[in-house]
């Protein structure tokens, strides 16, 4: 019998997110029920609320989940009740395509399912986030939790994390690397983090002074003023990747001349056309690449999971109560936010 | 003592090709000096002749030279009298950067010398092309041709063959991959020929139907006509590699959008901005990259000219007399040749 579940969501686009009530499907027999405890705030969340972004609707957003093993299905063998798990972007893929073979389930060529926003691949119900009570989802699809880890600030591994390590880990940063970060938000801070845990030097480029302190204390080796014209001429043709965080439209053609021979520049936030024109001249004459990244997939995920707790790398974040969630927006469009929102998910007992 | 060598050369912009004689140095100890045979025709000799590209006159053009060592330096080990020799693009190099220790002097970082429009980095003599009767060159810079090579359609591997070879195997291109080569020019049609030879399956982009048989006879096994959205849409996400041969502005999103997972799509002959916009949708969604790539390195041309000695690969060469060179040109800025025009330099003889 499918199950109430209490959340908060929007009915239409540009409305405040309001407590709300939903139904979960029965749990299947590969299916583990996850009391929520923490939930991430992910700068995409409020894209589908405002309704930037195709979205349906009534929508429950979040998907940056940690919580508590409450029930398990007949088939589970990775999870037993009171386990921790954490549910990331994706809750199911086809598992039959090349990229689905290969532990890519973010490029699943038939679609993936996402966490909200989506439906079932096989009810066709739709799919409800992380801002609320449970969540029911495959065993597939859930990650292990480290029982050292601190789960609220891991959360938002599920997604800046993960988005930030797959490049890293795709484009094979090491201790020899030279890895630049564009962009100091919630994926800005988890780039310098993992990067430095996978041992490379980082650099920071920003366009404010200011958060050179901060920078430094989350790792970074260096900070270039990406305004300032002599500092990127001193870096140029110095690093092996960039992940570029920025989420709005912005020049890459200054980035890209700090790529040494055969480097990539990564763009992880931005979806949309590179204006102004991106130049061939830099990447033909130094053999450089402009590439994409999203997410990364669940193999990939539970590694990034693990490294993070050997490493003890978590995320800084501001809890919130959900009560909160629409000033957290309003702020987090203001970049008034270090560096990740969490939702205490215990506050939602106040709606009920 | 320098030595007078006859060539065509032009002393300024916008002027046609004529009789040009003018000095080379005294050959050094590491030096060969070649006979020229043959020169292929590349459409970077047009522009530096029109005054396209930044350049310095007096020009002699020709960066894909053949012809027979005539006289070797002291301490030549490679190389004979009598043997056959090549010169690419480049005559020189620093040596001692982490490119050039790599085999990559096509980037060395302190800029390598240009075949023709530089200036010797010991001597500081104007460096002049293959559109002449000698050249002389360190021996680290001569490739070795192999006995069984037909000269004269060997010489535009020089340019046209390494520009499309290098990034074949940087990318590394096998039996197992989808190559998509992107115009049918000089470059275009060795781009078919050698993914062929290393054993991919080629599909041609083209805006004309005219070329499908000649396609198919250099060894296509598919031909798209990219302006027919029916037959764009029926290979997306099929290509592990596109080698974009255009040398002019065009738009590159319609070929992204056919790149497989990781694929990439690598420019080899458009320098300037990419109008219009790039986007990066298909670039995130799919880990695809835009890159470029510029020649080859010395050690990777003599294994590209092994390969196609190996395989029976040459290109496909109209001859000309140097007289004709003007009138060639203008045919070549109507795509009137197939696919390169090779200078038979014994008519050269005629202007003394």
């Amino acid at each position: 019998m499918a199950i109430n579940v209490l959340g908060y969501g929007v009915l239409q686009s540009k409305t405040p997110l309001a407590p709300y009530q939903f139904k979960r499907r029965e749990p299947r027999a590969d299916d583990v029920v996850i009391e929520i405890l923490y939930c991430g705030v992910c700068h995409s969340d409020l894209h589908h609320v405002y309704g930037d972004w195709p979205s349906r609707y009534p929508l429950v957003p979040g998907h940056e989940v940690i919580g508590r093993v409450i029930q398990v299905g007949d088939n589970v063998t990775k999870f037993k009740v009171g386990d921790h798990a954490g549910v990331g972007c994706m809750v199911d893929s086809c598992q039959h395509c090349q990229p689905c073979q290969h532990g890519l389930e973010q490029y699943c060529e038939a679609g993936n399912t996402l966490t909200y926003n989506d439906h079932d691949r096989h009810d066709h119900m739709p799919t409800f986030g992380g801002y609320s009570e449970k969540i029911i989802v495959t065993e597939k699809f859930a990650l292990k939790i480290a029982p050292n880890m601190d789960l609220k600030s891991a959360a938002p591994l599920l997604c800046a994390g993960i988005t930030t390590w797959s490049p890293l880990r795709h484009w094979q940063v090491n201790e020899s690397s030279r890895v630049a970060v564009v962009g100091l938000g919630g994926l800005g801070h988890m780039a310098i983090k993992l990067a430095k845990g996978l041992g490379a030097e980082v650099t920071l480029f920003t366009r404010s002074k200011g958060k050179e302190l901060d920078a430094k204390r989350l790792g970074a080796d260096h900070i270039v003023l990406s305004t300032d014209a002599r500092q990127m001429d001193a870096v140029k043709g110095r690093f092996d990747l960039i992940i570029d965080t920025v989420p709005t439209i912005h020049d890459i053609n200054p980035y890209v001349n700090t790529l040494a021979l055969n480097g990539t520049h990564v763009l992880v936030g931005y979806l949309g056309d590179l204006d102004p024109f991106l130049n061939t001249l830099p990447l033909i004459m130094g053999r450089k690449s402009v590439a994409g990244s999203v997410i990364g997939g669940i193999a990939e995920t539970q590694e990034m999971l693990d490294f993070c707790a050997e490493h003890h790398i978590t995320c800084d974040i501001e809890m919130i109560d959900i009560q909160y969630i629409n000033q957290a927006y309003e702020r987090m469009l203001k970049s008034d936010v270090k560096y990740r929102f969490v939702i205490d998910m215990a506050s939602l007992k106040q709606n009920k």
